[in-house]
């Protein structure tokens, strides 16, 4: 049981405990809507904090968003498991994560506008911290290509369950949707 | 070869030869991005008319997409084909859509908003236009829900292809992908 500095290490604590909030906020809103819906206040709300204050750790919604825009979080859950059942993994996370946050570990990249540079540096991380991780994994011809296959079948999914909003996708449980659609996922992986 | 009524039926050749190209170019922008970032000015321009020409044959904007936002006609181009070569098929379709008109026949489903009438009509009419038209093709169990797999598997190609913009994707011939990507895709049509 620490006995000192605990006010100074618990106003630290408090301070990350709130950027954390916040960023988590901003992160719900980015996997579901696209960037230019989102409102400051909207993230405020969401992460029970006042518009001032997201100012003060971020500076602006740009700088805030260019944070958010990182997928370096979850790359790791989705890709750190070993390489025999990571599609299984995969399929499992997006379908976990959109199934109990609304959410989605890559849909975000759906949202990139088309045009301008927020939409390109969205993509640019895509492919540094999610592509580019995977095809590191895969041994054999083609990585690079086999990635890109691989997680566009998981964006598929995800579009499906969260955009589309497939009727019996979002009836059938995880486990069948698993065994169902990992087979394709992994089948890029280890061909 | 017709020798009577030739100016009536012209008139109305040339009528319905604008509005197709009305409507060419509302689908144009509508398959590459957000409704709301789509102005009348920029279809006119595309469909080579004036505004008002829009206007006076269909009455305002929302009014002209929602026929764009019909997927009947990509619909029948994706999936008329005999079952056993229908993945390679829809895989094919969507990247030489792509490649050539930097278009895609199921994605404007992804520009949907979440939220509002528009989203849910196109959600829809993606419903009942593609997902039940293909389910209705089907034969064994659990159709609807391999229906909703096979056309996750595709939107998933639309998106790498067209969003993320893979780099190994677009840089890989189109037979390449077909041969790699579409037995995921028939493996939910003919399991």
């Amino acid at each position: 049981m620490p006995t000192t500095d605990t006010g100074g290490s618990s106003v630290r604590r408090d301070a990350e405990t709130t950027k954390a909030a916040i960023l988590r906020a901003a992160r719900h809103f980015l996997a579901r809507q696209p960037h230019a819906d989102i409102t400051l206040k909207a993230v405020a709300e969401r992460a029970g904090v006042s518009p001032p204050l997201i100012l003060k750790y971020f500076g602006n919604k740009d700088t805030l968003f260019t944070q958010v825009m990182s997928f370096e979080t979850d790359a790791s859950a989705l890709l750190d498991t070993p390489l025999d059942d990571l599609g299984r993994h995969m399929v499992r996370q997006v379908l976990v994560s959109q199934t109990q946050q609304g959410a989605d570990p890559l849909l975000r990249i759906v949202f990139a506008p088309l045009h301008g540079d927020r939409g390109d540096i969205l993509r640019d991380n895509f492919r540094t911290q999610v592509t580019a991780r995977l095809a590191a994994r895969l041994s054999g011809p083609d990585a690079g290509l086999r990635a890109e296959l691989a997680l566009g079948t998981l964006l598929g999914l995800g579009v499906m369950f969260g955009i589309a909003r497939g009727t019996r996708l979002r009836a059938t449980d995880i486990e069948t949707i698993v065994e169902r659609y990992a087979p394709a996922v992994q089948a890029q992986l280890t061909p």
